[in-house]
């Protein structure tokens, strides 16, 4: 049942070493084309990094970004800000979204690393265009932790009825 | 096995006369508690709207929203857009994917409504303050139609290999 799967998807930050091949990186992407966006126009692109040189430098983009140096594949998600320029954030989250749940499905690990801060060291790094913004960096891997579930927030405290402040209950 | 599950969601904007039992809305929002989000911030709300009234009001926003006004629930996504100064956007585009997925899986149809245009004219429907941002509002229903999947970029044209521009196959 696929809610399940929904509930079981975990950030890992810590992988095995051992590489993903080609065709199940490309599996994932293929399915990431599935996403929803505005108007259908699919404004993201997709760079696979794979060399440990480049993955060392966008593990150092800032704190946060360290799983990007053990994970044997780093993505990163970048979005066309002209062809889609209100959208495009909304739109590259969702080709994220659907990567991290495509690799979910294949057994696989992922971990959303935040890129809207650092746009002009991942431009650099991958040598994006500048019509093209970087939203997300997922570090791919197989998974070498269990974490468990973090806390949420009670559904009491951020749903409502009609308007907010009345409460869903 | 919930590949084909990610790949047969549709955008529905055709719905049954049909209403959605609090308990399935409440079940949807619940799932929806688990997508990711920065440091884990979870900076979203949820408003359901079902009154005929306040749905028409919101389906009138601009021309694609439409199927706001058939289906029997609207749900507005916003986001705390001080508590998630950078990453809103993109934590309430989670959230939203989550809630088109677990509506999916539970066998109803949705479609994003683009909300980030019409900020003034959704805080006035639903009452939301200042620090709220609506990203999105999904129209759920029982879905009336079986849309065939729309055409997708093929994968040679936005995946590359390392940097931009070196093709990934």
């Amino acid at each position: 049942m696929c809610i399940d799967f929904l509930l079981t998807r975990r950030s890992i930050r810590k992988f095995e070493k051992k590489d993903i091949p080609d065709s199940v990186v490309k599996k994932i992407l293929d399915i990431a084309r599935y996403a929803p966006s505005a108007r259908n126009r699919q404004p993201w692109i997709f760079i696979v990094v794979k060399d440990p040189e480049a993955r060392e430098k966008l593990s150092n983009i800032h704190k946060w970004a360290y799983p990007l140096r053990e994970a044997p594949v780093a993505i990163v998600v970048a979005c066309n800000n002209v062809e889609s320029r209100v959208s495009y954030q909304v739109d590259c989250a969702n080709a994220t979204m659907y990567i991290m749940l495509a690799a979910h499905a294949l057994g696989l690990g992922t971990v959303w690393i935040q890129a809207l801060r650092n746009p002009r060291e991942i431009r650099e790094i991958t040598g994006l265009p500048e019509q093209y913004t970087p939203v997300a960096i997922i570090a791919l891997g197989y998974p070498a932790e269990k974490p468990e579930p973090k806390p949420r927030k009670p559904l009491d405290e951020i749903a409502f009825r009609e308007r907010y402040g009345e409460k869903l209950s």
